[in-house]
């Protein structure tokens, strides 16, 4: 590493805390830490092979998943080879794909994204025993590459409404793949398009003449030695996309393709020789899989804000923009409040969600533990947790991640500060794996459910705070701290929803169906829900990081309850409406609020560095020219740009070609 | 053109008002619609060099760049040939330039745009009438290509610290231009990377040993035969950006490069043969170049989200997914009241927007008269409108072209839907010509300026309102109509800037310097200029429509009464914490509001694609897969997937490369 910028030496000196200490909280452990830089250190094996060459972003589309191929094999042969050494679990498994190394090593996705997060959990979830037998080692192993596909053309959110069906053959045991419309065709699996061999088909089972739903067909779409499509199969890949573009998100019909009775996945429904149709005794196990996603996108959610975070707060340290004072030096923009205002937001909203991802996969455990115990209890609540994390930390990456690009100025528009890739991942994350206002009304009716019957049945434990809230006799008192706060959304959430149930009760009174009610009352039903949301991860980073804090140093314990306080301050402002409509907030607390906001920003700022350096991404992850941990930021904007292609001759074909005779007026 | 999809021949059945009427309307009058359709019947008379071929986005960077030049003097050359035809006038220039053409053509920008919306207007402000006659019809002519460089890799914002030099030797009578630093070097021109051969640089003056602050000079970077850069310069591009990618942003460094004395530009300022430096008479008259592109760019987001908005309102009208009730079919989109809430609130923002950039553009003209004719009372206030107009123009179209979007679900991330260019463009234009959050603050400093005279100096009309909702004995009761909202609007902004400049007098008192008093209220600051610009908006609309309305038939006024009240409801409940906090408005009012705007939705629904289909936009200028009149959504999503290059071949090359030795674990 060369000479560091000196700006960013001096804010790394004032840092009040061990960023030491920070990372290791972040990992989940001193030990897990290691566990990361091995695994980091083996990647950086193949640096070159990996990071070198001329950029993705110069060439074409198809070299670039040309591209995208060779890095694949070489990344994923080595997390082959260090699964089968270290013989990792789920966690472990998590671990490698999420964010970090997965999506890192290209900006833009991975074609085997989809064979490690969908294909084989599903796989793994709803697949017989048999079925394990002849396909799981192979699909661990990579000798067989699979996608998952469910969406098609003309269906995304309403999944009963899939059209491609498969019907049952009981003269030759054999299942018929049809697509019936070109609405029909899958559409969207990831590594489909030119990659993979094998996929997961959602279609609509019919035997007997009777449809029985959707279920899950395991089909070989290309031949395993020429890689040739199957007879019968149309597949390809789906265009340019915003961001992904190293996915190979494909398309694939069918034209009555058979495939054996035993390749649909049998675990819960079966189809017997004979075509009678067994139903799945447990048909909720399937959503384990489904929240499981959904987990995996709050990780990811995490850590793509985390590298957004990394290159806007460090480039605001390096960037000296304007003088405050007449005939001062230029000032570090990271010294203007309303820089803060962005990049320390940002921050604090990366660690409230990072306390939330790890609290949702505890609660996935748990929750699934009891599942397969047979205790549906609270899968419910799970489900809407799973719904409204996925939702909020999507939108919030989303949203902060802008906010996070929009402050490095014009630099930021650039593809080599990697902050136009990450809003790519992120924004995409927004509708993927259920839409985000689909995911809000989903939570919505599991509230309003609850809501119904507060007084009859037991509440769990993310929804407990509606009935303490709404008991008679509980005090409105408005108070300026995190937990007033947090009470003060509780109270948001609950009158929300009260007044959605009222308005929708008004309405059906005065004859409109209960659909008509529940349509025209949404908009409110999305923001009940948000504010729902928000109180739980406000509460969660709040609890779960005091929690933490009791290990901790007493300076980085004091640093992190200023996070606390920034983001459910940041919250408390960004919803005063709602605050000020539903709960005694005054207008001296808004003011109030407003001086504690600026003061925290005046604490937090000379910590700014210290708490995304503790992120530790190192620079071939974060594949930022602003943001690496040097703060060479005009160098290497200047580095990034030789490599263009079209740098390489100091006259293009196109002046020749073109423009000369344009001028001449000859064209 | 094919059989149209049927619910959008519904949607325009129901159209209760003559869609044709509005078109006129929104070009302003019959003869500019008949003359918009005359250019866009000459530009399709090279329908398949300008439409055809592979789409752009499956090319590499370079290619792109040479696309986009074939294209480029296809499109100019057309222009040029209709500009001479028909000698135009700047009012002409703008409409050809401004989104629907020039911007349109690419997807990405055009290395010709700076040229035309920089060069030109800056070179025509500054350049004295020997300059004019010597270069001025070459440019026009595009006998020379011209760039604007001003940013450099180090400043942006603070133009006063610019670092390029220019130094005057009188011996020579030149100027030497000089990058003293690599942070000194041009970076950003669009054009300058492989096309203009001449570019107006920014730079400080010194002569006779003192600085001059920065001054405009012409400065031919590359041969006119040969398009080799001339000696001393160094040029290139500045690589991928999020989008304008067709646009050859580039970089320019100086190595003592000499040009005339008679290169400067001198209408205003000058340096005489010895080097005797002569200030200008009028140095505010430089402003007017720069308030012109600001026009120019509220133009722009009137016409990107126009696109945006006809996309997503097509797409919801022939997307159908779930059902409202079981057995049902199911619904369109649209009839969703979430999605009516994200696509309604759009088009009245486009319609709103439409109304203030006319009104802008009129000021703008009438305000540059003035300054002609010696008169400068009023340039703060065009400063400051172009400024808060800008930029909530930008963040507005930015914002609700993301809702679109995201409204449009996975398909909404189709580059083929155009929806990411667009979402590309658009948020590039809150960057540039100046960071929205610092135009905001300039507005912020002239609104604390006015109120600091309130009594003392007549207020321009943008700001009379000040002293009208602070005398004392306004009333400031409630009232739940377009006017109550706007005066709500008034009574915030008013409030905002009063608190501001009682916490800054607060903090100056308790010893803090006025600038540190100032950053630490600039998060307030920012947040009064947004009220402020809203107001603006809202009231615009509200005041230019309902002139225009008493022209218009009753069906048609009827409908833009409807989005009237749409957009300022919309923004009240957007808005709600500032206005429960500085008006009287009750949480009863809240409530009626809310109804009032679910009514509105219910109302305009059935107009909602005649909304969209007024302004016109033809399917090869829309360039949407999801947006085309005919809403063949799902054949065009496929006719597009098929042009890709992967699916040119059924076997990838690195199948045999990489794949399938990785498979077999050779890798």
């Amino acid at each position: 590493m060369g000479k560091v910028n000196e700006d960013l030496v001096k804010e790394r000196a004032k840092c009040t805390f061990n960023v030491e200490e920070l990372t290791y909280f972040l990992d989940g452990g001193k030990d897990k830490t290691l566990e990361r830089k091995e695994r980091e250190r083996v990647i950086l094996t193949k640096r070159e092979e990996l990071f070198g060459g001329v950029p993705d972003e110069y060439l074409s589309h198809k070299e670039k998943y040309e591209n995208s191929m060779r890095k694949a094999v070489t990344l994923f042969g080595l997390l082959r080879k260090h699964q089968q050494d270290n013989n990792t679990d789920l966690t472990n498994y998590r671990n490698l794909l999420s964010g970090v190394l997965g999506a890192s090593i290209s900006q833009d996705g991975s074609p085997f994204g989809l064979h490690y997060i969908m294909f084989m959990p599903v796989f793994m979830s709803q697949a017989d025993e048999k079925q394990q037998e002849k396909w799981l080692h192979r699909a661990l192993n990579c000798s067989i590459i699979g996608s998952y596909a469910q969406t098609e053309l003309g269906h995304g959110t309403f999944i009963r409404g899939l059209e491609t069906t498969a019907t049952y053959d009981p003269s030759t045991q054999e299942f018929v793949l049809h697509s019936p419309t070109l609405t029909s065709y899958k559409w969207w699996p990831g590594g489909l398009g030119n990659t993979a061999n094998y996929c997961i088909v959602i279609a609509q089972l019919y035997s007997k003449g009777e449809c029985h739903g959707i279920h899950s067909f395991i089909v070989q779409v290309r031949d395993e030695d020429t890689h040739m499509p199957l007879p019968g199969i149309k597949v390809g890949e789906i265009g340019v996309k915003m961001g992904l573009n190293s996915v190979n998100n494909g398309f694939l019909g069918f034209e009555n393709v058979r495939i054996p009775r035993t390749n649909m996945l049998m675990k819960h429904a079966k189809v017997l020789e004979d075509g009678t149709y067994v139903k799945s005794k447990n048909n909720k196990l399937i959503y384990g899989a489904m929240v499981f996603v959904r987990v995996v996108i709050v990780f990811d959610s995490v850590n793509y804000l985390a590298k957004a975070i990394t290159v806007g707060a460090r480039y605001s340290a390096v960037r000296r923009q304007s003088q405050l004072k007449e005939g001062e030096p230029e000032r570090q923009i990271l010294d203007y409040v309303t820089q803060q205002d962005k990049i320390l937001s940002a921050i604090a909203a990366c660690y409230a969600m990072k306390m939330n991802a790890r609290r949702l996969w505890d609660t996935f455990n748990i929750i699934n533990d009891q599942l397969h115990q047979g205790n549906m209890e609270r899968l419910g609540e799970l489900h809407a947790l799973a719904c409204c994390l996925k939702a909020i930390s999507t939108t919030d990456s989303s949203m902060f991640t802008t906010l996070c690009r929009l402050a490095c100025g014009g630099h930021g528009y650039m593809t080599s500060s990697n902050l136009p890739p990450t809003y790519a991942l992120t924004t995409a994350s927004c509708t993927y794996e259920g839409d985000n206002t689909v995911l809000l009304l989903q939570t919505a009716r599991f509230l309003l459910k609850t809501w119904r019957q507060i007084d009859s049945v037991p509440l769990t434990p993310t929804v407990a705070y509606l009935k303490t809230v709404s008991a008679p006799g509980h005090s409105d008192k408005w108070e300026s701290s995190v937990e007033g706060i947090i009470r003060g959304f509780q109270i948001v959430s609950m009158r929300k929803i009260s007044s959605c149930l009222d308005s929708m009760t008004n309405k059906v009174m005065s004859g409109m169906s209960q659909e008509d009610a529940w349509n025209t009352t949404s908009i409110q039903l999305v923001s009940a829900a948000e504010s729902h949301s928000r109180m739980i991860v406000i509460s969660t980073f709040y609890e779960d990081m005091s929690k933490a804090m009791k290990t901790m140093s007493a300076p980085l314990a004091a640093v992190m309850n200023q996070l606390i306080e920034l983001y459910a301050v940041y919250w408390t402002l960004e919803r005063l409406g709602d605050l000020l409509q539903y709960t005694s907030i005054s207008n001296a607390d808004v003011i109030h609020l407003r001086s504690w906001y600026e003061e925290l920003l005046r604490k937090i700022r000379p910590n700014t560095i210290g708490l995304v350096d503790a992120f530790d991404i190192i620079d071939e992850l974060l594949q930022s020219t602003l943001g690496a941990s040097d703060g060479r930021v005009y160098e290497r904007l200047m580095e990034e740009a030789l490599k263009s292609p079209l740098n390489a001759e100091p006259v293009n074909q196109s002046f020749h070609k073109y423009l000369k005779p344009f001028m001449q007026g000859k064209l």
